[in-house]
């Protein structure tokens, strides 16, 4: 007589597998997933970065409750913020809600999020000394606020969403790190390359080991994508990106899980755009000084992402459509656009222009 | 009889007159003004934006006693500051000190430094009310001060060094009046360029006018190049740049004192240094963002300046060696390049390593 609990548990299990692939053939003809493979689509897919933030109501009645890492690190409001914008901007991927300097939190570094002044470092990172004390942490164990974050937001999109997880690339990282905080020059990270190269290379292996095992980590708690932010890289004379950071990126890059597309994105990148695409990514992020066509068509066999100025959904709906209806034809015929700003959503953003943006892209004929 | 008080009054103007030709002609043959005009020359003139700076310990100590409003407004302490760099480094030019904001300051909008948050504008342009209640004022006579301090300048410096006038360019200057300060992302200038273009387009007109009237003035008052200073032009798309501000830089340009060699100057402007060529400037402005040799070829016949990243002074003097002996080499077969930083000379530099770049730069062997 067969066990009928064990063929439960084997129907239950092979019915579970079935509606895993399922949700998964789903995902992967998402108009996102397809343009990351440069796959052609019907529609071009469209999401925002920030999308989930201080522009919203609803967003800010939560953060008026919590303090910004309180709600980096609790997983159901983390939950709660992703999967709302998502649904209210009717976009097509939800980017988890997190923030690029938690690994620094992570690490010991002391990160805190001051009013008016953005992130602070309490302990910025300089010496020898520094590199010494610097713990070995597990990612996925030191964040698994993100990692649970990501499996109950999983559960909570809809089957055919895509969710990204990200992390910074090490550049941006580091300079974070070593200025204790945002920085207009970049002084003291490009003083460590110059005159400490040594230290600033061994700092870069460090934050590389930690961001490879994060990322993956984020795959495994349920990222269909993953993007990687060099958002400050742009200070960078294309010599010093080549002899101080791209080889770190490129590690980053070539060690993620090839099940999942991943995009490398920065801004003011002009002139490191062909060298970001030598070190890695499925899609290259543009930012709004670049010619959108020019630059892919110089890129080359790779996927593109972004291009709108944020401050154009600060202006009046005739203006938004204009803008966005000439992306969207310069980009008709050719696959593998993804659309979305050169950088966030700013916080003076009516949240009513951001779904008209959606609307105009969703409703464009190619 | 002749009338002896007449001849003599008639030899000494013609004396003046002689003097004043050598002197000039001793300008005209200097190592910079011959690179303005792409004129072969021994050596590669060098000077260096905000040479005169916070960085000086002499400076400093004038500072300590006198804001920065007050400074540049005092003409002799403004001569001294700027005589004493020029000296004192041995740079190949001087520039006048005083600041891209002071006609904000002339056309009463309120210009004031505020420790740590650097201009604040206590009366910021938004609206047509502003337009209409911007008065006309005479460029040359509400900065005063500054005639008075490029005259004396220019008899305080030897008879065969340049002295620089400038102003900022229209997109600049009206940034920070609409934005009342610095900015991240100029939201609120691209925000009336794109909701009231034609509000934006009577400021910028207006601003240029003035502008024009000022930087004409300076070269009266004794200024042998001009620089036009368009410092944030590149938080601007290419598209945004040709139709919102191309025109107006363009009129700045071609209206100016045609006796003088203009340097049009921006930062971040990869993507727009065809279209700020194509604006006009004897010399374009390139900071560390583009490769120095493909940029210029690309631009073809023009003269340019820049292109060292102002962070490579805070490194030890090896490494300084090596970065301005690559430029060096790169530019030895070409002639009108000017050696300076892609921006100004940062607070943390140390003295001797300015002196030495210098000194580097005079004794390269082309």
């Amino acid at each position: 007589m067969p066990d009928s609990s064990k063929q439960n548990s084997v129907l239950d299990s092979s019915a579970t597998a079935k509606a895993a692939n399922d949700k998964n053939s789903q995902l992967q003809q998402s108009p996102f997933l397809k343009a990351c493979r440069k796959e052609a689509s019907e529609q071009t897919p469209v999401w925002l970065m920030r999308q989930a933030g201080r522009y919203m109501k609803e967003f800010r009645e939560i953060r008026s409750k919590v303090t910004f890492l309180e709600l980096c690190k609790n997983p159901e409001l983390a939950c709660e913020v992703t999967v709302h914008a998502q649904e209210t901007l009717g976009v097509d991927a939800a980017i988890i809600f997190a923030d690029i300097l938690l690994p620094l939190d992570a690490l010991g570094f002391g990160l805190d999020f001051v009013k008016g002044e953005g992130p602070v470092i309490a302990r910025p990172f300089r010496s020898d000394a520094d590199l010494k004390a610097m713990p070995e942490v597990n990612a996925a164990e030191s964040l698994s606020y993100v990692m649970q974050a990501l499996k109950l937001t999983r559960a909570g999109l809809k089957a055919n969403i895509p969710l990204i997880g990200f992390a910074a690339a090490p550049f941006t990282l580091a300079s974070y790190l070593i200025e204790g905080g945002g920085s207009r020059n970049y002084e003291n990270a490009k003083m460590m390359m110059y005159k400490r190269p040594e230290l600033w290379h061994a700092l870069m292996d460090r934050l590389v080991s930690f961001t490879i095992d994060y990322l993956n980590a984020q795959v495994e708690a349920g990222a269909q994508v993953l993007q990687v932010f060099d958002s400050w890289v742009g200070s960078l004379s294309p010599s010093d990106y080549r002899q101080y950071v791209q080889a770190h990126s490129k590690r980053l890059l070539e060690s993620l899980d090839k099940s999942v597309p991943v995009i490398h994105f920065g801004t003011g990148t002009s002139t490191l755009l062909p060298l970001m695409k030598e070190a890695g990514g499925d899609v290259i992020g543009l930012d709004w000084r670049v010619d959108l066509i020019s630059t892919w068509n110089s890129l080359g066999n790779v996927a593109v992402q972004g291009n709108l100025d944020p401050c154009v959904l600060l202006a009046d709906k005739e203006f938004i459509k204009l803008k966005v209806t000439e992306l969207l034809a310069q980009t008709a015929a050719r696959s593998g656009y993804i659309f979305n700003l050169g950088h966030g959503v700013l916080p003076p953003t009516d949240v009513d222009n951001v779904k008209y943006l959606v609307e105009i892209v969703h409703t464009y004929k190619k």
